[in-house]
């Protein structure tokens, strides 16, 4: 569906670094940007226009309301992300909330299609929030969750191994930040468990690698106040995943029956969203910590929709 | 020469936005970040290695410093880019161009065959002011001058009269900002003069289109407080045109030896900077209007030059 | 429109190579392929499917009747392209009328807004024909033509002056093949006229590459009895631009209202075809051979059509 | 190392389409043909420079005897690789051995970095072959092997599960053609063993898909007597691998010490050619059937090598 059209609701750094990137690759036909702070929004159209013009890309963009962007094919909410992957304070949790709570509220009801993407921190849950909220059905509200950690750690541990990162499989699951786990026990290369296709000569310190991945993001966002490009480029990924219907396999945050609200598994994205689940084999330390975190969040669910 | 080196001197928004279009596209083997800010520099290597991550992309970030920076293939200066394109006053002018300086002095000796390249505002008298302090030669030394603005006015043509922009040869020249020049009197669409080939059906306001393609920066200034992915993006065709040598046309600042600073006109630009220079037939009006601002330019170098 | 359908008419070397560059470029959803050699058809489709999975295209291959072909966005007829842009002796040319007769009245009705491409050889003549047949409004029927050429002289041109092809504008037009015409009075380089940017250290012999031009068609088909992989390429940039709507500028065989035939003036094409014609102003002897060469083709049309 | 040059020797059908993809890609600087049809070369080295023109493409091709091949980075043979990957009789497999021995000697000694890649079939034995002759270290001979009949078959399958064929990992292994073995035991989806991901719903008929996988190419070769495009997109993304030194992992023909022959197993793919070998975990009838094909190469290498 490439005459496709995205929002972006919430244009500061990560929103306007996403579009940065969906426009650069003409990802879609038109980009609608959506921001309470009109004179910002303006501003990013104007800029982001002039991307466009200079590198011939076919996608245009324009200045919409909540309205036109629940009619988009995709709906991407940024709002509130700014310190998306860092720790994220109390004060701003209930501010994010309300930031996401105003803009799907003001976006239903969405085309019966749309597939929504949380951005925003703490994004498992928010997720469960906006699912809860748009009405959409579960396959379409999905959240960035823990994709970029787990790009990241294929990364470091790509450079260490000297293999492609496109050809290991390792997976940062569950609910993202201080509580996510790396699936170490499923981790593969070329397909072959890690274990059995890593000659002795290169120790790999699984822990010391998790952690550095996982505070990464909070010495970006001490750095410079957030994290926009890294996250921004995996939003980039996940519409080109659904645009083009690439029926890959990633981890997002979507919603688990079993525990009641939104984090993160592997899934097969494609043009209906989240098109298929994949049951990643986890020993039970990975499995037991996946259920602990997933219980906390639902508390902390609990507690905080009582007046949603 | 991929395989190449950039550095990026200064990594705020617009270092960073240029980065990042550079990374997505592989065009080096590895970019090097110098900034001032340490923290800053740092946390920028961490977010944009999270996108050389995430998009597979064969460049590698890291942190260097001004030495290692002189020896890169193509050095971009950005430093005090932030209200690049927009109106700067006296006390910033004098500001930048104490950060380049600083920066050019650092890394003297370059490499003798690197490109230096400034972005920093305002464009024209701080390129000047690095050809003379890098001792690298003319052809080495350029400034982006009003290749953006080409690039937009090119674009809201393109849209008006709905022919690709890259069919489009239009020229903004002369010093960038006020006095910039459209050079409509050598338009053409195709190659056929533009007169020639647009039927009497589309009537087009070039002094509007002009003056609104010259005020947009401004206006994207005053809502966003700089502009940074349009400069960006232009950075990187830029940086790709070098290092691939690919020999297209641009409208670049470089020194006009008949003024005695740099100024943009059109040159062909491959991997040795500025191949060739292309002379536009410029009605007379244009040619005086050029000239003027080149004298005024001139005129406040040799002022402001007085303590370099 | 992507998401479009493309039908190649004849799949021998030229039809195949086409595929090839349409597949690769994940240009077109569907890919479907109709010849009247069952087997050899049968073959490519698994050929070219080979290719789709290997590149990760998101282009789908399959065998096609003519009806289905009719019912395409595209429609591309290289029946009888073998020795396209060569010699073609009158025999062939009668074959190659059959084979395209009998193509385009199986496909007849079109889908209403498809595109009609011929890459048949003689190209004008065959255009000429399948717009005639196939009721379709003459800005949906285009030919190769002088496509080829103009890109080829681009080439030749740009590596001896050293700039890059897609700086130069400069067009072969009229009737492909023997009378063919170079606009050298046209001619630009950066949207600059050829004679006032090239300076006098580069003398270009003009007539001499017009020549080697022209004659470089019949020398490839000497020595390998087709052209397969040039003409290919066109094709592939020709759907792009249709496809993607980019209107940009080339020359492209349609219908001329003075002369009563199809040949190669330039043209803006976009998703609806040739969406406007672009007026080059050339030279009395330009316009003379150009006139002269329409006048003998209409005149061959006239003759051979008699029993159409 | 782009930059980089790449030899084509043998441009019949499979060599000219290997050269096109490459070309379009812009993987090398500089292509060279060479082939002991002269005509043919010359006719390839114009019809591909077409294309080179038609897509600004940075690859520029011409022709090159024997000693200039040996000299480039990378060495591609696809002589005698028309009937490739189809059964060979033993008359071809003499003529193959003759044409790809003479081929060798002449470009020997090759520049000692020089990685060796080698199309031609029977694929095994000619690598084989080419190792003992060029003198150049295990690591930079490699055969396209099974790698074409993996890409198909996680094709085949990703069109079945609805999965991304770039998240399957399942790999044809050991002597390319009759013997050559699927395996499944391995097989994973998003790094998943198979088994557990998919579920029920969807029935995998793993010896069909297996067998239909390896029948296509001789199916492919008794329709239009080769298979020309997709082993050139096999070898375009070998060169890709290569040059971009990606470390991706793939099925390829090389020297098995254990066995004193080449055949498939995967590597990992990057600028010094093998760059590890990767373990793959069969179960024992997948070992034994490799085995046992993998001696009946042997002993047949050892009988047509008496009097190499």
């Amino acid at each position: 569906m490439p005459g496709s059209r995205i929002a972006i609701v919430g244009v500061g750094q990560v929103g306007a670094a996403a579009a940065y990137a969906l426009i650069r690759s003409s990802i879609a036909a038109e980009l609608l940007f959506v921001d309470i702070n009109v004179n910002l929004r303006d501003g990013q159209v104007r800029d982001l226009s002039d991307v466009a013009y200079s590198c011939n890309s076919r996608t245009r963009v324009r200045a919409a309301n909540y309205h036109e962007a629940g009619q988009c094919d995709i709906v991407v909410i940024t709002a509130g992300s700014r310190h998306n992957l860092g720790e994220t304070s109390l004060d701003q949790v209930y501010r994010n909330i309300s930031i996401v709570k105003t803009a799907v509220d003001a976006m239903t009801p969405f085309k019966s299609d749309a597939i929504l993407l949380v951005v925003s921190s703490p994004v498992d849950l928010l997720t469960s929030l906006a699912l809860k909220l748009s009405q959409l059905p579960p396959s379409q509200v999905l959240g960035s969750g823990t994709y970029l950690d787990s790009v990241r750690l294929r990364g470091m541990l790509a450079d260490k191994i000297e293999v492609a990162a496109k050809s290991i499989d390792l997976f940062v699951l569950g609910v993202q930040g201080e509580s996510q786990v790396t699936a170490w026990s499923a981790a593969t290369v070329g397909g072959v468990p890690i274990d059995k296709c890593l000659s002795a000569g290169i120790p790999i310190n699984r822990a010391e690698l998790s952690s550095e991945c996982k505070n990464r993001s909070q010495s970006i966002v001490r750095a410079k106040g957030a994290t926009p490009f890294g996250i921004a480029s995996i939003v980039s990924s996940i519409c080109s995943a659904i645009v083009f219907d690439k029926r890959t396999v990633h981890p997002l945050s979507h919603f688990q029956p079993s525990f009641g609200c939104c984090f993160s598994l592997p899934v097969v994205l494609g043009i209906k969203g989240i098109e298929r689940t994949v049951k990643v084999p986890l020993d039970r330390d990975e499995d037991v910590q996946i259920a602990d975190s997933a219980i906390a969040l639902k508390m902390m669910i609990d507690q905080v929709s009582k007046n949603w």
